[in-house]
């Protein structure tokens, strides 16, 4: 579930209409600047400092990447399954359990387990800095001098807020540096899981309906915070709604979207529309097929196959659903307008002249990508050399090479902060499949073959004067490198002497492909990245004046709060509803024969009889959401939870680079749902009475 | 099963190591021009005129494409469930019975049931016409009008042994026209089913299994010819063997190969490989993720693209398995050296000069393919319209310009003798799917962006303003084409007026798109097909100068023996031995879960503790086979019944282009086996004395 999740982090986007900010529900808002005006005048709703301050308060980011809320004054926090589901599988490994597959149901507080290094923030206080920040940097200061004083004085206010205040502190960089907040946040690390249901039904009908809707899925997990190893008291949480959201109902999302491209240039858009995305998806396809061939094979390749697998196919949705938001003409068309506006701007305003190339800049520098894609996607990123063996020779090689250099001079991965984690990475005794390794690395010599060119002197010389397979078998058979013991021998925090001297046929692959893959690499950070991040500041800069505060920054994995109806959609000239109900979840399992991923855990099928089938399970919304927002609450006018979010649909995709409301939409579980479901298939009585506020925590304790 | 059976016919090729003629057992070879010596030097064996007779006039062909054998005196034929599977299942709707996947098994001769429509075909005889074909093409004729005199000639010919011998005659063009061999054969037109297994054993594994080794398949059929309503009685046909064959003992191939290029220049090869290869791979691999997602989407979706999504897996496993083969040096430097031994001919001798440029124009054109095959693909090939819908407006649009003229000046499958099938397929009354259509027609439209440019205007026309699924949505619900009382009053033989005044929107799209379809049609026909068609001409006269009937020809759907042992093969550092047994079966469906494709027919659970499971069941050898060779019978030195040959493997897929033995290998089912199975899971004892020649076929009648 990991995968769905940072996918959703990395991939969030669908197909629709755009409208402009003023008449649509977009928006990833700042707590401290939302949009009171059009909330009043389109929806007659207040949004006061203390529904505000509420919501804020009540809302929980976890460090690894997801969003949640309190939902009790002892502590309790409801998130989605996906985001604790690593957290679940650690107790689980420990106590010898499958919680994943069978659920987790601490019914007293000595139950609940603690999730080893979990950290949950929340967000205190926000303040604006951007003076203080801006004056640091001097006008005559260059590029590197500006940055290094920037970072220097973030730092410095970071500091001064923790030494006051023992809270996190962090200068947040917003509207692309037109202005910088300090985030002041509550951490909470011990952190207990309460309650999770199986699998099964968190993310009932699986890969084929990830991404799809309609949907029947209860993707909820429950945790508690701990303070001196009490429940802590928690006096911003979200009460209950007794009825939950109907349709039509304006509703709230306050979470964490980890990431948007929104600023991105036209040009940038069409070349991830007519090169990018249409490349990405044509090696997923590839990828897709070969791993389902080769799972298929046997239960044996199916296990060994099924997390790449899963990853890829996800990815693959994304890309479809981003895809096709780009080839509709009428996101283009808004983005063409919004980028017109600023070009006008700049010409009518003296101060703002140093952008004038800066979309000519990046058009260059998408033309420049375009023509690095393929071969930057082959040597570089490996897909030309698509094997586990391959990534261990690489990184030993290049460990060499760049460990000895000073940090600042090395490759990005090799810089010390992340040398911790690739260490872990290459040197965990995790077991290699020789077949697997072959029938990648046979798949991906042959890509190589297709996209560079068979006769290509540098193809000729991996290939060695052999086809693919043969290649790739004598390769992955002849490399010792899949032992823990000789990765470790060839490793070196200091830089390994014994790389160099290693007959490994990996490693002298690696060797061979080296100097080109450096190259690319070289080119498309010099002549794209680069180009890319120096102009878009300068239009960041144009947005900002233009449009200052009046409209929401991008993305940063901060806080936001989003709104819009729940409100079904038209999808290849069908209706799709708004709301399911726990009659349907019964109705498509049975439509699948109850076949994975369509089965239905024991307990749901033993307890249907007990369940009202007209309960609303999982609904959906137009708030504008992303990657990151899983687990968010959704809240109603009185700040009461209405649900949780847990997926876009696919035409949410387009959500990356623009705001729709015709058919993107947020997938939440119903409120009503958890409660029914909690009450009568896991008898949680004593969850279900501190959700809603009866008896307190008094009666668990 | 239809599928897998033209499929073969049309894919069958792997990756292997590729020796000259006279060192392998190579060869598609004609039966009264078998490798004598070779067989003689290498086995020690002596293929008379009385063995080759007999297994000649044992051999049977199915009209509808593929191979077969008399295997008793009263008619009894046997080929594989996939030749017989279209018969089965006409027979079975006619019952209201699936036979498909019960099985079908007639006790006696009175349940025999008449398949309608069914030809089999039995070579008589062989004459060599080639001086008398030669003779009516005189020296001065144009191309054209040689064409004609030889056509006239083989025509005269064909008549001539009708009319004394009352035998079908058929005049067959050898070496490429180095040679014209008059074949006669006995008909049989009364053929009527005995015995089919349940398709769930004949093709067990499915598709995950298809083109793989090791197999466990059951995939055999019996039929009988009747003559005057009785058994026909057969002088010709093959005994059983006792103990069928073991591993490396030699065996034969007697069947139809349907068609090999094994005359491809080196330049046509390295387009395959480089070009025609890697893309059609990528529209498969884009299919058939499409397929399979909307198929995991309900059990309903799974039926409606249950074919579709055979077929696409299908085509793509054959083009891995001929793309490794075409990767592999060692066959190219085979072709390479082959090439180099025909040019050097043409230089020292003045009768070949015409040759001289012939491999410049195939290279020449292969260039221009390479040009055009995207847009060729994309446009006339369909794949950029992937509609039903689209597919009928087409014909209808076509239809209307193409009928009204002379029959031969029409595109090709306007020509009359193709106007039946065609109008058939287009007046059918087949159920469309309009999500289905959408979801492919969406698909198509986004793939036709990125083969030819968002920004191309024909493309823009295309899209008219839409998204992709916008404008598949409107022009799947907006058109009338599904309706076949639509199509029919749109539809005339002469030439419709109708189609010119009609506003459905699919038409309306045929017509924007039929110009500059037709224009890249032509150019693919000019300056690739021709241009080739005249070169190879050239090249094969030059083989035939050299070789003479010293090699065999290439394959053309005419009875060829080939032979080879008995022997397993290397795969990925894995040994693959050569047989299987029932033990296997078990095991490998176990190892599944018994889930399909890996399920067992309930008899097969039923009977297991009956069965010797040391019993062998399939086998591999290898013979020189292509698709058209399934349900050839497999023999031993004493023409016994050892085997009957189903399926390649996948690495047999390069022999479309050029022999190995390294990998490559034909599968067959182990004579053992299907006695073994006939007896103790069918209980159909009067077909195993029928076999083994006991009691006759008297005890039946």
């Amino acid at each position: 579930m990991n995968r769905l999740w940072f996918a959703l982090v990395l991939a969030l986007s669908g197909a629709a209409s755009f409208a402009s900010v003023s008449q649509a529900d977009e928006g990833m808002w700042l707590f401290n600047n939302p949009p009171r005006k059009y909330l009043k005048d389109k929806y007659g709703f207040d949004a006061t400092d203390k529904w505000l301050e509420h919501l804020q308060k009540s809302s929980v980011r976890f460090n690894s990447g997801g969003s949640g809320s309190f939902v009790s004054a002892d502590g309790l926090v409801m998130t989605n399954h996906h985001v604790g589901a690593d957290a679940l599988q650690r107790i689980g490994a420990k106590d010898g359990k499958d919680y994943i597959k069978e659920g987790f149901h601490a019914r007293k507080l000595a139950d609940e387990r603690k999730c080893i290094g979990m950290e949950l923030n929340v967000l205190m206080s926000m303040e604006d800095v951007t003076a203080r920040v801006k004056a640091a940097v001097k006008p005559d200061m260059k590029p590197d001098e500006a940055a290094r004083a920037r970072r220097a004085i973030m730092a410095e206010i970071e500091k001064e807020s923790f030494d006051k205040t023992k809270l996190r502190s962090d200068v947040v960089t917003l509207y692309q540096g037109g202005q910088f907040h300090l985030y002041r946040y509550k951490k909470y690390t011990d952190v207990r899981i309460v309650f999770a249901p199986e699998q099964q039904i968190a993310f009932f009908g699986g890969d084929p309906d990830n991404f799809e809707y309609p949907r029947y899925d209860l993707d909820i997990t429950f945790f508690r915070v701990y303070e001196n190893d009490k429940p802590a008291r928690i006096e911003n949480h979200l009460k209950w709604s007794k009825n939950g959201c109907r349709e039509g109902e304006l509703v709230f999302v306050s979470g964490h979207p980890g990431r948007t491209d929104r600023l991105n240039t036209v040009a940038e858009l069409e070349y991830l529309r007519d090169t990018g995305f249409p490349f990405l998806m044509q090696r997923l396809n590839r990828l897709e097929v070969l791993l389902d061939v080769y799972s298929e094979r046997s239960e044996k390749n199916r296990t060994i196959a099924k997390d790449d697998l899963f990853g890829i196919a996800n990815s693959r949705k994304a890309r479809t659903g981003g895809l096709a938001g780009l080839l509709d003409p009428e996101l283009m068309a808004q983005k063409i307008a919004g980028e017109k506006k600023l070009q006008e701007a700049v010409k009518n305003n003296e101060k703002l002249k140093d952008a004038t190339d800066a979309w000519k800049k990046i058009a260059t520098a998408q033309k420049v990508r375009a023509q690095l894609i393929r071969r930057y996607t082959m040597l570089e990123a490996g897909a030309g050399v698509n094997s586990e063996l391959f990534h261990f020779a690489r990184t030993l090689l290049r460990g060499s090479e760049e460990l000895p250099k000073p940090n600042g001079e090395r490759l990005r991965e090799f810089r010390d902060s992340g040398l911790d984690s690739l260490e872990e990475e290459l040197l965990a005794d995790q077991k290699i499949f020789p077949e697997y390794e072959i029938v990648k690395l046979t798949d991906s010599l042959t890509f190589l073959c297709a996209e560079l060119g068979f006769k290509n002197p540098l193809v000729q010389k991996v290939l060695a004067g052999k086809s693919p397979q043969q290649r790739a078998t004598e390769l992955v058979l002849g490399s010792k490198l899949a032992e823990v013991g000789v990765r470790k021998k060839l490793w070196d925090r200091k830089g390994s002497q014994a790389v160099k001297a290693s007959k490994d046929p990996m490693i002298q692959l690696a060797r061979l492909l080296d100097q080109p893959a450096r190259e690319v690499r070289k080119r498309m950070q010099n002549e794209v990245d680069e180009v890319k991040q120096q102009a878009y500041a300068e239009i960041a800069k144009v947005k900002y004046a233009v449009e200052g505060d009046s409209t929401y920054p991008d993305a940063t994995f901060t806080l936001r709060l989003a709104f819009g109806p729940v409100k079904g959609y038209e999808e290849k000239g069908k209706k799709i509803p708004a709301m399911t109900k726990f009659a349907g979840l019964y109705e498509r399992s049975k439509e699948h024969n109850n076949k994975p991923p369509f089965d239905l855990p024991p307990r749901w099928e033993e307890r249907k009889s007990k369940l009202n089938l007209q309960t609303p399970m999982n609904f959906v919304c137009t708030a504008d959401i992303i990657g990151g927002n899983s687990g968010s609450p959704v809240v109603n006018r009185d700040n009461e939870v209405v649900g949780i979010i847990f997926d876009g649909n696919i035409q949410s995709l387009v959500l990356d680079f623009a705001y729709s409301e015709k058919e993107a939409r947020a997938v939440s579980v119903h409120s009503a749902g958890i409660i029914e479901a909690l009450a009568k298939v896991y008898d949680a009585t004593e969850l279900v009475n501190e959700l809603l506020g009866k008896n307190g925590q008094s009666s668990r304790r």
